[in-house]
């Protein structure tokens, strides 16, 4: 009998449907793969990106040319532009403002061949210090509220450079999805004085079904209500709202666990093309007793069917349990 | 300068990037083309689908044989199951409830060629009747919230057959989606006391811009702030809540402006994938005002990077007033 579950956060119901349930092994794997070329990306082609906005050079290498082992530059083709003032304006019953915003490209490694499954730990670290150090700059700027980071990893999951990257794009408004997770977190808090995802973790160490890694600062799980096969979440074990306001054992902590997880997935599932997205606060807030950073990462493994996403209903063939078993046994050193 | 554009109903923001403007031609095209081979749902092959639950047969033939011009059938892989009782249950700060549904497949047409673009428009409205008298029927099971009806067009846009159908899914729950449209519609009916799909049809047709097709009944727009390219919504001038509820004329005028639309997008973007949904009223409410039934239609054009459904925050390289010239222009005879 297949079976319902509601999101405790958000309050969407998904069908995990065991009757049509799939096993890794069924999936059709679409596998990354690099195809080589020019890459803009890559040490010596600095002229082919915009000036950086932040790099780490281990030597006294000067800016904008190779030396570095990341680097932070604005995206070519932005999708908003950093200059201009913010106009909101009324168009009858519609709503508009002007686009601005910054939308960066964080270069996680200067060598093309890594990926952040392959680099260091210190290295994963690097990028995290990276988000942080951006985060921090880009909230000077009042226009902004939210500042949103993912990662889209194979041409399958909308990459379209495969050398090694995340990207951030910072907003003047917040991302549908996180005033919804804001408004569900704060109804459990306001009637049980407790953050729900401090409750999650309570809950999933004490189950046990649903762990895929943890380590002394994060909890790696498969959520209780999973849109799509493998979907995995990555916890803070303490409560911090703001991803930027985290100790520094929780950077390495982040390291260790994404790092081991993204290694597990590429064990179980070959390499497969994912997305992740950093969910934290909005940069006006601070300090949220009811809201908890953390990291949303979802392999393509199945055709993405548009009404899924236009219903807001998802139709999941692998219960996360067996997900979680799968991942747990599958090798992440 | 990209602008912020602000869904009037459920509030989501997207970009719309003029800056990486895509004209139609820039889409790597993924025309849909028939493969052949053994249909299960084609006349003769009645057997390879679970009895049918309705049919439409214009002379006197037997149930599941040929001599039908629609067929309704159960999924043969179905998502719920329609036997058993809805148990819910808590587990923890978890909620579940057993999978019961029904999964049918409505089978537009005896004929494997035909689409429902290609189809007459008295065939189009023949299935606009079938998910009527589905929706009718489910309604008396009183474990069902919600009649989701959907097609997916095009293995890209998830269909697994080619033979053209739509899918209905009865559900014990209100997808998200839809809790969300009936809250923005209901906060703005309050304010107002007007039904904001009804101020949508009002300033679409004073501003002209997105308009796509109109008839007597309907009225076809690139929607104001649209997730993807060439996102349409046809929406009916009346304000009905439920689609079961609409009239003869507006099933008629619905087909026609179906019909038109499809053949629209098969003319300007060569015959591509897509999705629709049906957007009604759950089972339990009837005659809202504040509530207004509509179809959201999407075509597959852009590689769906994860980070947009992820987020709720979607960058759409295709301004919809220049969706809705083009779409205008095209033929839809």
């Amino acid at each position: 009998m297949p079976e319902l579950r509601k999101d405790p956060i958000i309050g969407r119901w998904v069908i995990i449907a065991t009757e049509r349930a799939k096993r890794p092994t069924d999936f059709q794997m679409l596998r990354v793969e690099q195809k080589g070329g020019f890459c803009p990306f890559c040490p010596g082609n600095e002229e082919g990106t915009p000036p950086e906005v932040l790099a780490y050079r281990p030597g006294a290498a000067r800016p904008n040319g190779p030396g570095w082992s990341l680097r932070v530059v604005p995206n070519r083709f932005p999708a908003l532009m950093i200059e201009g003032s913010l106009n909101r304006e009324g168009d009858g019953i519609y709503d508009k403002m002007s686009g601005i915003g910054a939308h960066e490209v964080i270069i996680e490694t200067a060598d093309h061949s890594k990926g952040l499954a392959s680099s260091s730990e210190k290295e994963v670290e690097d990028v995290l210090w990276a988000w942080r150090d951006r985060i921090s700059d880009l909230r000077r700027d009042t226009r902004f509220r939210y500042v949103l980071i993912f990662k889209n990893h194979g041409e399958a999951a909308g990459a379209s450079l495969e050398h090694s990257h995340s990207q951030l794009i910072a907003l003047p408004i917040v991302p549908r999805r996180v005033t919804d997770e804001m408004e569900g977190a704060r109804r459990h808090f306001e009637s049980k004085e407790r953050c729900i995802y401090c409750d999650i973790v309570r809950q999933e160490k004490k189950e046990h079904a649903r762990i895929v890694y943890e380590n002394e600062e994060m909890l790696v799980v498969a959520p209780w209500a999973p849109r799509r096969p493998f979907e995995t979440w990555i916890l803070p074990k303490n409560h911090v709202s703001n991803f930027e306001d985290s100790q520094k054992s929780e950077f390495r902590g982040l390291a260790n666990a994404l790092r081991t997880t993204l290694r597990k997935l590429d064990a179980a599932l070959e390499n497969p093309p994912f997305n992740f997205i950093l969910h934290t606060s909005p940069l006006n807030q601070r300090g949220l007793a009811h809201y908890h950073w953390h990291v949303e990462l979802m392999p393509t493994l199945t055709k993405v069917a548009g009404f899924e996403s236009g219903s807001g209903f998802y139709i999941n063939p692998t219960p996360p349990e067996e997900a979680a078993a799968f991942l747990r046994r599958a090798d992440g050193m």
